[in-house]
């Protein structure tokens, strides 16, 4: 089975950035991951959530959903149901987490940034897209913060990306399309900093499992993928 | 107070339709009114809710919701806190009713469609646009099931679009943007089809009272910019 | 068709109102259009919302509800299902509105009154007569915050009433009941002030799209039942 | 303390039945017991619960609510809080299975009747009005059902009331009124059929806990009372 | 019908206490009666609901709730549900109201006691279970409030206890388990003081109503049930 | 640091399972790692949900849950605040998706398991044990299943246990307990097969992120802790 849109095993789809894209948000960017398209915005309010209040520190955190007709089928809207399901709050809690893994809070002080990652049109690897698209945003929030000097000091550590790798038909293979990511045995999603270290790894058997050869190959290929999504983000930052 | 955009009292916002930008949707339109952009997705399922089964009729309905950024201030997510709020209520049921005005439910058979109109951002005459976006999606989505021979005959009766007037300062104004519908003394939604007939008429005196004379002022402008926004509408349907 | 009840076109119901019908509230009335029955209750708060504190103005909100058998079928509670739809949203919101354009919440100072609205038993237009009979525990309210000297000034700036319009077989037809309203081609509810001017106009074309010929003749019709129901009022209120 | 409106301890308050109160029920009932007023309707609809199909027994069950403002004090609605209290609860289920203890499930059929009572007024013993009061629109829902030949034999195997009673400064008195009922230091709801028999016994000690004594004599009081209801509740059905 | 596991008819079923089974809680049994086995845990906070501060007062609540595989069919959570069921409300109140009834609210000062009682495994009788557990798991909270110092005088008035009697077959018979209590005829849960006055009596006619002699002969053998509980319970707590 | 209960770093807490202790279930163990006591129940049933009906394959699915006063500081039942968080949706899934690694669902036929994992008390790694106890009582359910003939073939395929790693004060451990938990720079929870192989690896970098020498300490010690709870698994089993 080759890849459905003839790639290279290790090779991402076409990544874009449109900075700006939400006008009223601190920072925003419109994510494509070929057609998996995602937008983020970071809103910053002075203030953190009551339990962190006199500590000093900041806050991030994310919300992730998907508009009920971004995939093929229609999805009921959660606000409707009037709950969130298991997925959603999964993906909105590692989100966050692979954000906050690069932000100083003590830098950040006692604002909070809030990322919401809305999924307009998916074709597998809405996470890994969100991340990486959140940390745009985020940067692009934490500037404007600077420019108004409402915080001291670089509140951003450095990069965060991510991206999905997986077996299909015993070949490891990067950036996983819905297709691929359907037939996958071995799905993971990796987060990692610029400097090639980890945030999250997180490995499913879908199938059968998978021993320790098959994750040293998916954990280099993700590695290979998040250095070069690291410096996609830079260049869309302008630095 | 002259416009904040410098347009004559009766004159528009610029308005697009980008359509298709929903790749999974059997219909689909990105409705821009100035800075107000909305996407629109038509999505059809064969069958009906139970009540309506063995009707041999169909049925067309809508949601309506904001991403939680689309706004100056940032909103927390209905799904989040586990109930939709009346003013969201309030815009679907309006949005479905305007649709249903021009079809044919017998034309339709028992198939549904599902409108979801999903606002990215908001500058005033959200649920105007909506109407006017899910009017060029459903009209593809009825292209989709005549093309499949899924339906019989013609299930569109004519198009429908929607507009909000206001008196601003004692003048009456066509397409408010948000500073001027928090301005406005009086606001008022006016459905129509494209014969110019109505759909719906719903004004509100968010200050004084209006007389009948301000009233025939409100309905006129209105008229006049439906005309236009069904001639806009079959542009970019291209018919 | 000829009226159900043997009314002329721009007949009102028999409408009459019992005030004090329950004990407990400030203000409260017992309204009734033909077998159209809500009771309205006015509860008096010191104090405002919080984000309307410090602000000197006062609030008045409204509720509207039905008893599970006050309908022909008996309906599920809105609080079994753990949800309030869109229909009781809408309406609540209406009332709130309506009430509100001839409230002085200046003159009201920081105090809230709730207005709750139950429909006993619904025979067409019970948001109309809710409208109506909260408008006369209001001022009953208002009444008794004047006795005690908890407001300065004159709060009420006139009266409030609203009526049901509609066509039925072509004739346009004052204040529906239940059998006229299924039928209608079109339905309009008019809010007007005892002086005659607008608050609300909320017409919908629920069969064919109406003219504006049509929707004159229904606002003609409207500002006559309102003026009627003005007068009841003052009666009912012993001015 | 004598009692607040002068009743000697064993006499209940005024209690009438206004019959067909309600006129789209197949059964209701306004009750008064002084100045407590509930409205109680019954609704039949052919066929019961999923869990008792195919049985051939019918089934009755009851919901309790209170209009927001019936109290001193305006209660939040459960249905904009979005879940029903234990109060709640606990007294739909008492009055369900009260009912439940003089209805032949075998004669009703696959039947359901379902019974609401909707306090519009409380002064004290809602929940014993209720029970008395739907007694009442339960007979004539089972008269509606036997007019039209609905059921076979009689699925009424006779009356069943409730009452409160309490001991107050020492005294056992019967049907407690609001004050009375915040002063007891023992509080009992007992439900009895007509021919002297227990259904419910709930007593619970509000202050210190009872002795035997005192509980004998609460239960001779409530069999009095009891014994009263039945017969005006039969008066009230002219039998 | 002899009693499924030989008892006689007012003969306990073995009940222990494992006092400190959960070592996080201030106080803590696991109790059986027989196959019925609930953890309870006793967790203090200081101060008290917002409704009661200021008033030198401590609270005592409880909540209630079976696991899902404590029954021979699984039930469905009441998280996943996203609601509380009735029985579930209603047993939580009968547990914290009995317990109240030996608090000295004024001793035990601001602080606020929440019982948890969870249901492990259920045979009958694990409301009366609870409550008789619930005192010990109390008991030693109190202990735990006493050597830290932080209430004055001794907040608790003696022992409270619970036990389920019913009517199977025409014999009263003490202390059922599932088998029987599904067969009883009438039901009642009596909450008793060591001293031997009641707290709670709630008696249900599950099919025929019961008369006065039966309920004299219920209530007599559930005060010899309490009592020996009563002694239990001290002998637990080693006084 | 040393290890708080002087074990050396690679070395599990004392493991037990207790076999059956819910007598109920079709399968059940108390599984103790330490401290943390976890009860599983393995429930069965006839039939598989609707969107797996008539495809012949068996179900496996799992809910997580903590009693209130599992933990130090009491936690809200989700069943009072109406929704289930975040974290045990996760861990649901989580345990749902282990199991049916190592079921072969073709085999269990159309039947369905459901676990149920209740921490009663915790002290770190309650998902871990929680998938580790799940697996005996999931086997016992199976034998169950078996022995009534109600399978064909064997439906397990293997065993799965789970272990938590982390990184503390720079020194990689294996089974860590809360106080560790709380002071690990990475965490990790590995879910293994009996025969080595990977089910879930999921690492989170709680401080800074960690590189890939790191990462393969961890998945080295996750290794011995899996192989040492098969064996454990087995023993219990009787196998």
């Amino acid at each position: 089975m080759p890849r459905p849109d003839g790639r290279t095993a290790d090779q991402l789809r076409p990544v874009t950035f449109t900075r700006g894209w939400a006008e009223h948000a601190e920072g925003s960017a419109l994510v494509e991951f070929g057609r998996t398209r995602v937008i983020c915005t970071a809103s910053v309010t002075e203030g953190v959530p009551r339990w962190r209040k006199g500590s000093g520190l900041g806050w991030v955190t994310a919300e992730y959903a998907m508009l009920p007709r971004s995939t093929n089928t229609r999805s009921d809207r959660e606000s409707v149901k009037g709950k969130i399901g298991g997925r959603t709050h999964e993906i909105s809690r590692l989100i966050g987490r692979s954000l906050r893994a690069v932000i100083d809070e003590k830098a950040l002080g006692e604002n909070t940034v809030v990322l919401d990652c809305d999924v307009l049109q998916a074709d597998g690897g809405t996470r890994t897209a969100a991340i990486t698209g959140a940390y745009v945003a985020l940067a692009d929030a934490v500037s404007w913060l600077k420019e108004r000097k409402l915080v001291k000091g670089e509140p951003l550590r450095g990069t965060v990306s991510a991206v999905s790798v997986g077996i299909i038909a015993g070949e490891p293979r990067l950036d996983l399309c819905y297709e691929e990511d359907v037939a996958a045995e071995t799905d993971m999603n990796v987060v990692m900093t610029g400097d090639g270290r980890f945030v999250e790894v997180q490995g499913t058997a879908e199938g059968a499992p998978f021993d320790r050869a098959e994750l040293d190959a998916l954990l280099e290929l993700a590695a290979g993928g998040c250095t070069q999504l690291g410096v996609l983000q830079l260049e869309a930052l302008g630095r």
